[in-house]
């Protein structure tokens, strides 16, 4: 048997690196992962099962400080950034420097467009540095760009959200059926994982639970990645989340419009042919439509629509776990392209 | 003081029927009213507290069986029908014949259009006393037709999700700013409630908790009623109801275009107008949005709206109780009206 | 019509504040309150119904800075403190000295003896102030000490778990039938309102969904107050929190053992005549058990119990509503005894 | 490679059937299990994964009828029952005679003796056949009775309260600590999935959410198994189930008296030494306690305590998913030891 993978986690602690950490301790291909904190409260004394009792009695799990000599002398290849985005602006360079390929769940590398990424306001924007890691990083949604993850060096993993839009949206648009010109609505709703693990007073449980809100109405950071992907003019897209009163799961419901009239049978068959070979992703029959709990502790992004009786407008259901499609398992299953090993590996 | 007016419920039973009761039983101007089941198994053995023990140690609060002649016996003067469609549809006008003003929560009497009726598949369509009392029937949204309903004889009492998209769409289409050839779209969440208290598969815990999904997509019996109030075709009206996991309240997201472009306090004015004397909508100053919380457990709609920076899309959130101002509330208000009274006596 | 009374709240926008401040807006005898914030932030500037959207609609609520002669420039007669101990300890002196009557939701001054109240850590501890007040609060539980309560100047409203324990025990103790020397254990389980506002890694709603945690085990601060006000030693007192994954509610699980073997109607008998006239317990009907559904937005305290075969064990379940018999609406149920009105004036 | 095991599964459609068939499908021993359905409705024409969309995009899972020469045709060695309690008093003596080893997930052979059977009045008591069966069954707790599982025919999965309760207390009744006189107490909650997939007025979501209440006081029948396996009489334990608002998952808090006083360091050493090589037991170092969701999704169950300062009031906590450690999960484990594999396979 071959050396297994040698791979680092910064910001374990948080829901998504958690997430990662619990799929990497299970990975067949990989190494027991190096846990990184940025936090120097956690920094050796602490141990993730003792954050997370849930993954206690698997060993001890140290939280350690960053540092590139110590990676390297550990041999890490891989580093996975669970960091906000304007630390993972700075860390990505810094881990390519060190020689290590990066895949980075944060939104500081998603977007070539600089228009489309104005709303984070990074403060290197317009650096020699940012021009370089925006053009080299791999958007990874394994979907839509499996060719270019596969050799990336820096794969900048795709929002939740983001995720959930482009994948129900991407093979009609690509089969040239929709009015572009009469928009695309996506609103789509989110479990409180969504929103990281910081308590505020928005996701203090009083003030979640019996409650549903809208949020981040048109100027959500999610809308300029999704727009750049599909290939939309942002006014062209309306994205509206909302904040639901569950742990975990998306659910984005698409509303878009046919040029021509269509049968369902016709849908169906784009989403089919887009969808062939692609592991991670489930085609519903139509009428049947995805729910939450279906993919909820699963790597799936669950797609189902139901088509008017006009043939022309079109309802698109789409659902995935935000912790795991929509963040750490779509990081692992990068992983497992960039590596050359089956999609699921690890994701079963 | 002068006497206080006799009522009597038919269905105290359900989840609409029993908030109804309870607050009756605090109106001011009104005696306890009668109540009635249809059920055989529950009249003259149960006591409502027993099924509710919510309002138990306030008094006995017995169910007896439906009967004309005691109703008038003991001066009832109003019926109330929390019942499903086809019982109202019989009763009704056998109520009328006994001379009586009634109060449907059903949706029996609703919709003039018989297209935009025909989901019911109602078994008495095209008698006269169908045509009579399709005629008759007053729909009970006070803040459109207040003066109708002073006057009704049979108040059809409206939807929950209809009463929420109307309210959030009327205002807007009155002053015809609205491009109805775009389309307008109200993606609504309603809480469990609104789905009976009939336990099924799709109304157990599990199958509700930490989930969300999309139901009646382009054939929800309310959309003709929608339609109809806001003179919309139905074709150009797209309604998807999504199951919430919380016991109460609803939340639309409405999503409309408009002929030219506008500014926020534009919109704002424009509701704000609409509202002026309509005691249970608040209008929220933009950009805040109505949360499910804020009206819950009361008779109020919510009405708030996000205008995009383009000037052209706009986001009407609107939010109510699904048991208050989306059936039970409602229906004493419309009381309030059918007796002169404030419209907000028994209802804050 | 005399006037009505002024009163004033400080802390109104913490959960038991609001609720408070809710129930005094629809009080028939008392005027609108005035609302003081102790935190500088919200001064003046903050209108309550712009933290709390549900109370919006129904006036201006400004919050200002708390000043003694302002308050009696205002006619203010009673002050309700909902602030932490700490605050309290300071506040109620000083508010008495001012002339003002007080209703204190803090456990500042529950607790007689000084064992009981260790726990606290009171820094004023053993001062000539601290006992005076100590000696002058009565402690706010209107079915045990109605007449004090009358009379009070400084009202001690009662902890939320411990209104729940007190009034499930007092009667059987009352009725000397129960073997103190085997042991009294409360397993006792609250909704997160309890935990107060304050966003913190425990109260996020990812941490309570889907989850029951046991807490301050064998160290609760009310287990103190219990154990005085049942005249136990704190050691024959077992009494375990838990936090329910719901917003507001208490159950309470109280285990017993009685000397003598007897009947369950012997018991139904006890608690229904200990609690004869008292507006806001009721008694169940055994072997029926109260769930915490049946008192949420209520003032009640429902009270049920199953005795075991052997005539022995005793299990008696209690529910309340946190916020309202366990904080705000005791609160104004002693305020309704100080001014001589009916206990349940605003609470219905 | 040698063959794989050839399992059946009857009730795949239950909520701990459907687990049980998701762990089946992936176990690295164990053949794709043949799907049983006692209901004529599900046979042949039902895809489990119809029934269960998160299982879809894994092929084909048809349900059968159940046909004791299919079975063995089939080469089926193992036989699960998730089927009601009466069904498997049938179906075990059918698979014995046809040469079948069974894991019965009932209460139907769980209990030795008569008394403490009693609650269950199954209709064939006093068979020669029960006789045998009750003899020949062994009780499937493996941390107990790992040896005589290894060489069961019947093996007889414990319930789900029960696995809780009774690993919280062996240790300590076997270690000689507890004074049983004093009795002991297990306060146990649960989450819905517990009560069944049948929906009911109980298991409705408007009645379980935002609720808590207490059921099966003084009468449920798992106090008879966890009485017998702990060899307590009856009437030295009381044991109270509640019904959580949460789909999965148990924590039972337990209290009982020590015979002497003893240190916190005694007791976890006990748990300790108990545990030793036990896989499926995580014991935490007192203070800290077990929560839900530590445990939720995976086989474990987890054990805490605190003790009172007086050295002999003792407090055990124990979490565990209702549906794996205490139905699916431990039948697993059961086929573990029955057929010689490490008791974690398939379960990590």
């Amino acid at each position: 048997m071959t050396a297994k993978l040698k791979t680092a986690v910064v910001g374990a602690t948080g829901y998504s690196g958690f997430e990662l950490t619990r799929i990497l301790l299970r990975h067949p291909y990989v190494d027991t992962p190096v846990l990184l904190s940025r936090n120097s409260e956690n920094n050796g004394t602490h141990n993730l099962a003792d954050l997370f009792p849930a993954i206690s009695g698997n060993g001890s799990h140290p939280l350690k400080p960053l540092s590139w000599p110590a990676l390297k002398e550990q041999g890490v290849e891989l580093l996975f950034l669970c960091t906000p985005h304007e630390a993972s602006r700075a860390l990505v360079p810094e881990a390519v420097a060190n020689g290590l390929r990066v895949i980075d769940l944060s939104g500081a590398w998603r977007i070539k467009n600089a228009h489309n990424r104005a709303v984070y306001g990074f403060k290197d924007e317009g650096t020699p540095t940012a021009a370089e890691f925006t053009e080299k990083a791999v958007y990874g949604l394994p979907e839509l760009h499996a060719d270019q993850i596969r050799s990336a060096t820096v794969v900048a993993n795709p929002g939740c959200y983001a995720t959930s839009v482009i994948l129900a949206v991407a093979p009609l648009l690509k089969a040239g059926i929709v009015d572009r010109k009469r928009g695309i609505i996506s609103d789509s709703k989110s479990g409180v994982s969504g929103a990281g693990k910081e308590p505020t007073a928005k996701t203090h449980f009083v003030s979640v639970a019996d409650n549903l809100s809208a949020y981040g109405v048109f100027g959500h950071r999610h809308l300029g990645e999704i727009a750049e992907q599909l290939d939309l003019r942002a006014d062209d897209l309306t994205f509206t989340p909302h904040l639901l009163p569950i742990p975990r799961g998306i659910l984005s419901t698409v509303y878009l419009y046919l040029i021509e009239k269509m049968q369902p049978s016709d849908i169906e068959a784009i989403f089919r042919n887009f969808y062939i070979g692609k592991r991670w992703v489930r085609v519903f029959a139509t009428p049947k439509l995805p729910e939450i709990q279906f993919s909820v502790n699963t790597n799936y992004c669950d797609i189902g629509f139901n088509l008017a009786k006009d043939g022309r407008r079109l309802i698109v259901v789409s659902c995935e776990d935000n912790l795991l499609k929509g963040a750490a398992g779509q990081a692992v299953q990068n992983m497992n392209l960039m590596y050359g090993w089956g999609e699921a590996e690890g994701l079963q």
